[in-house]
């Protein structure tokens, strides 16, 4: 049982980071202009203004309205525009027409977000003790909530500048762009041996109700590459007809691929009889054959991953084989908002940061799983259909959201996210199994 | 032929023109927020910003590219952002698009619009005589051009506005919606008896293509109501189940009312058990009986017709009708952008303004028709399918864009314009003919 | 007044027309298959089988229910199922869900034919001459409606074969097909003056109420090409990239065009590098290139004639030519089903028969047009919208049928039906009008 | 290694089979009209002339044309017409367009397997003893798809005539339907405690490649409901808002019943004011409430289990508890083609037979998965995307086609199958793990 001064220090620092979480959401739309708010570039995507309202209807909806006595919301709408997906809060706005709504403006929306911090603040400063270790979690599922959308503003205003013809820049290159030379070619393939496992979360700190409970699971023996796909490895793939091949897709795979005539990742672009460009938030540059490919499907994933005579890892291959490299890598943290060059070092690299990486598994509750009560209980379980599981974290993840056991989730179908590929193998030697 | 003083003042009369209606542009938009500007709530619709530098494009387009020697478009993709439908000018940005292009900003459109004045300025003052008397009737086009824009930027708006949950207030209601109260409630028939009639424009002064040649086309006699359809009207066609009786329905409105689910005008809205609201760009308000009823589509309007046991007149007869009274009536001019109650008369009464009247005629060339020669020959033609004629002006058009014989059309399903009805009758005394 | 023996023979007449028309459509089912009557290829066709069984409740329900005293229908459902659109009936089966009803079979379709046909001739027995005379006009209207069925039983057929890969034979080709060698290649321009005329039908003997009122329009000078484009223009149409280039075409003719990805008439095939082949109910041949080009929308219609420096007649144009030469050509009478090459003579040719001649006229209610009282009324009027006028008959059309004042309509977008076009032009010296 | 003797019974069984298998698909069509045959009555199901045509093109493709010298199909066109999704055999006929296809005939389509019979056997005879052990598993294929194809016939002509509005009987009511009452109407608690287990085939026979291979899992205490959810007890879930309330639904699942308005299982039909009624291959009957709830998604069977406090059981789990109880239920075999109420007898009951029971497991590749070969790696992997599983075979499945490992998938919106489910619950007390 933590002692009073243990649980001082970690409200002092939970507030520090209610503080600092949210002027990131605020410096990540420095470049913006308040045009660039408003659109919603397809109906995946929200448009930045929805994003920054709808984090602090979060905090208004799940700490100031329950606990603050007299709290009012600036606007008695506000509730029916920013509720993302929550059944059981009531009636929404219809998802897809978030970017037909110019008002409130963006300065209305910073204001409301001043409303909503300077009334939580209130809250903290006037709870004991006692009522901060019952609200806290809430406080932090919150500011975790707000890290998933700043990823999400970053990759939904890339589609956006993406869609105009104008390719507008979002930031100058920085430095994460200039990376020193990548190591040998080949990547090495690393082998893991089987047996029963633990998967899932377990110990202090934060984590979402779908990491856990951590449970036993065996995992037969397995190989995994050293790092991730290349786009030089993938420009293989596209020349060798990957995307004329329906032998190496997924039946839905292959027929969403034609659908939308996919030809290359989302974001590469040729002109005839020259080399490849890949947009990026820096704004349209040549490819770099040395950085790992970005923006492809799980479909396009698993097509490779085939072709290649590989297939991807499991999430409990990918969770087990994570335990043996320290969490690091590039996150959003660098400002890049660009996955790097692996390092010229032997043995696992890559396993975090840089791009999400699709695994084989699609998603699932874990043994024992337990929704939370109420509206929360909408956070996590009800999109277990029709999702596959992603590991890793990305350049556009903050460190501190990550864990080991963090899984996101995206449609198969999804590209728009900076999401790439690790292969993986079976260990024949292991696989006598039981 | 006129002599060189007429000629003079016409053209000083062109370019105090060419002031005042660039100027109207952005009057419109003085209540808007940036974020206003950016929106295309359907595909039918534009963004403010769109309709802003389209216009300027235009000028660009058929006046300064071909005639100044080096003039330079600000961004060498306007050119593919601004075009609207001119397949022979080059590709352009798909049109359901328009909403999903941030940049250039608000503040770019109106520099773009500050430099095209300058240009047409420029190339003004240095053309002769003989050269503004070649280049006037493009800078006319271009004008009335903008003007339909104008109207379209009201509508548009007051869709955009309609689609938000928080139902924003373009601007607080002006005088024209406290008239005084309306004439005694049933219209009266006007009859015009038969003959041989001459239908479309010719004169002096400006007209689109549609409008001419002017050429006879037999009338038979018929009867005009003498006001427009009201609020009152069309109430008692909803209780009477007029949107639940396909009988009264052209096949393809009745398939659209239920597709849609079309239960009363467009911005009319009812909570239960309470009286009708309308959404007016003034905001929401109860339903004014007395106005005439707006908003309804070609379906509609031609199904009330039916369900009163009368139809719709044809263009030829509102034509001939409208030679009979004075072109006057509420027009954008006034500022108030909603129709207004029919004054208390004898004859003939809001032929002009107020609302565009549908007709039962569908939009198709008169003999001996001849397109414009080059990209402008697409301005009018090509949409001679589908699209019915509405004639009369409305409270959002500028009073000098107006002409009797000015053409609207619009497909039979568009509830977004000012568009409203007139009733007619066949008038059988001159029903024997040849 | 018509004498009593005037009389008797027109109703001796009337009941052999009822036999011979009902077994012509039986006839037209000859060659077919159990399977061939239950497909509905698209949702504008339907089954055969449907066909034949709609036919016959037309003279159920207008016939027998209201006039044969304890008439009993074979199924209480076949009233649901074979109701077309009549909505002042009741219930209907939705359309495009005709072809995926099994039961009830061929066979019991035939015995529902038999049925109705029984108790007609019972009803028809038991009448005195003055009910005769009543009920004589719907059993009438029943015929016509049955010869329309029996054109879109023939339209259907071919489009149904034609979406089979094995193209399947409806019949071996006729005498019909090896017609002599044409005239001259160039068709000839046929003057008409300007002038006050009369349209619409008047006299004895059936119509459409379409057709009527007979009423005066003013029909300017125009010219008429003396037969129908051919195939070998229409290649050379296509040679010149008319089907790439914008400027010929409509708006929404052009959308449709790419969204269909239409490069030729329907039913025309190539296979890369050999000549053209085309789809008819003798099976799969190659073009002939004298023949007129048939199976073409009103969009391609109007494109073409554009691309020639010509235009579309409009129906009045065409109704006044037809008054010129008599009322005969190859129709559905000869078997062949398949337009034929133009007579090698002067003066205007193939205006009736052959195929349908589209027109630029949308299809609109004369003035005077009056409704038909009841579910009749539903017949024509209500599909006045976004429909054009084709005018002439075709070689799957009853000569018996046909009236130079006969309106078909379809859809701008139809090009399964024996459409064609013949040209037209302004004649300027008539030009001068009123 | 098997002695020669053992082959040779082996040999002469597979080729009984084979004529058994062969004269069962023949049976089903026994009640059939040839116009029964033709219909395809949504994308997801083909037409019976299909199936028939299909089964025989797969012996065809896989057997006569690699191994039988000089073997010719009967049509050229049927490989495009009948393969169904094997991308590596070459292009083949739009699925959705099967139903288009009135030719070959259902004669034809006879006549065709009496082709592929008569050559089978050819084949078969003139084999020596080591060819037919290399080619029997392909024909043991053959048979299984053959049997999978049984099933599925069954089920669309279930659909197909459902769609017609006289809702045709197929057959009439057989003794399954007429099963003495039921147990308590309380589901018993059957406890399986946590382990290490082995799931998926091995073993001697054939089984699919997706049942291997037999692989270590574990597997965590649990407890499966006696018998399956009754129509009883969904009854209770409509009535207590189950279709109405969110909160106990997927997100896609929730979407997907809303827009198409499920309120009950597909088949359920009610007027108002009466009793259920459902439809079955008998007709329509009165809802018998004891028997098992069947025709429901994978989407409302996860909402019920939600509703009910329970989940669906994982498919190793499934397995695991199948174990335990003899592989015997009501298949097709006994020709009733419709689930029986639960036997009054205690424990583990209906595991096999009578529904398909959705698990809460998504279609993956077991570990160590390897794909056969060729065109037939294509049989199953390429599936594993948006597919649940289902286990235990049905009423319209032949009971030598199933085993304890059988993996039936289907996507999770799909409802025509005979699919029910039976309740698990996770067993805490096993819950403590490694």
């Amino acid at each position: 049982m933590p002692t009073t001064a243990t649980r001082e220090t970690k409200h002092s620092t939970l507030w520090a980071q209610y503080q600092s979480v949210r002027a990131q959401s605020e410096a990540i739309c420095a470049p913006l202009e308040p045009e660039d708010y408003v659109v919603q570039s397809m109906p995946d995507c929200s448009p930045v203004k929805w994003h920054l309202a709808h984090t602090s209807w979060f905090f208004e909806t799940f700490l100031l309205k329950p606990h603050l006595d007299g709290y009012q919301s600036p606007h008695p709408q506000y509730d029916y525009l920013f509720n993302s997906y929550y059944n059981s809060i009531g009636e929404r706005h219809c998802r897809p027409k978030r970017g037909l709504v110019s008002r409130p403006t963006v300065t209305d929306v910073y204001a409301y977000r001043g409303h909503v911090d300077a009334h939580i603040r209130l809250l903290w400063e006037t709870l004991g003790e006692a009522q901060r270790a019952e609200i806290g979690p809430l406080l932090e599922l919150g500011l975790n909530h707000e890290q998933q959308h700043q990823e999400l503003m970053v990759t939904d205003l890339k589609h956006l500048f993406h869609e105009n013809p104008l390719c507008p820049v979002y930031q100058t290159p920085g430095p994460s762009l200039h990376l020193p030379a990548t190591g040998p070619q080949e990547a090495q393939w690393i082998t893991f041996s089987a047996g029963l496992r633990s998967v899932g979360f377990q110990g202090e700190g934060f984590f979402f109700d779908n990491e856990g409970p951590r449970h036993p699971e065996w995992v037969p023996g397995f190989q995994l590459a050293s790092r991730l796909v290349t786009n030089r490895e993938w420009l293989a793939f596209i020349e060798d007809g990957g995307y004329q091949k329906p032998e190496h897709w997924l039946s839905e795979g292959w027929a969403t691929a034609q659908a939308h005539q996919w030809q290359a990742p989302l974001y590469w672009w040729q002109k005839r009889g020259t080399d490849w460009q890949e947009f990026t938030l820096g704004g349209m540059r040549p490819l770099d054959l040395d950085e790992p490919v970005c923006h492809v499907s799980l479909f396009e994933a698993d097509a490779y991953a085939a072709w290649a005579g590989a297939r991807l890892p499991t999430e409990a291959e990918w969770e087990v084989a994570s335990e043996t490299v320290p969490l690091a890598g590039q996150f959003s943290d660098s400002g890049g908002f660009h996955p790097a060059h692996a390092p010229a070092q032997d043995g696992l690299t890559q396993m975090f940061g840089d791009l999400w990486q699709w695994t084989r598994s699609q998603y699932s509750p874990y043994p024992g799983d337990k929704a939370l009560p109420g509206a929360l209980g909408e956070y996590n379980g009800k999109f277990m259909c029709n999702q596959f599981v992603l590991r890793g974290g990305s350049c556009a993840t903050p460190q501190s959201h990550l864990r080991r056991t963090y899984r996101n989730f995206f449609s198969p179908d999804a590209r728009w996210q900076f999401s790439g590929l690790r292969l993986a193998k079976d260990h024949d030697a292991d696989a006598k199994g039981l």
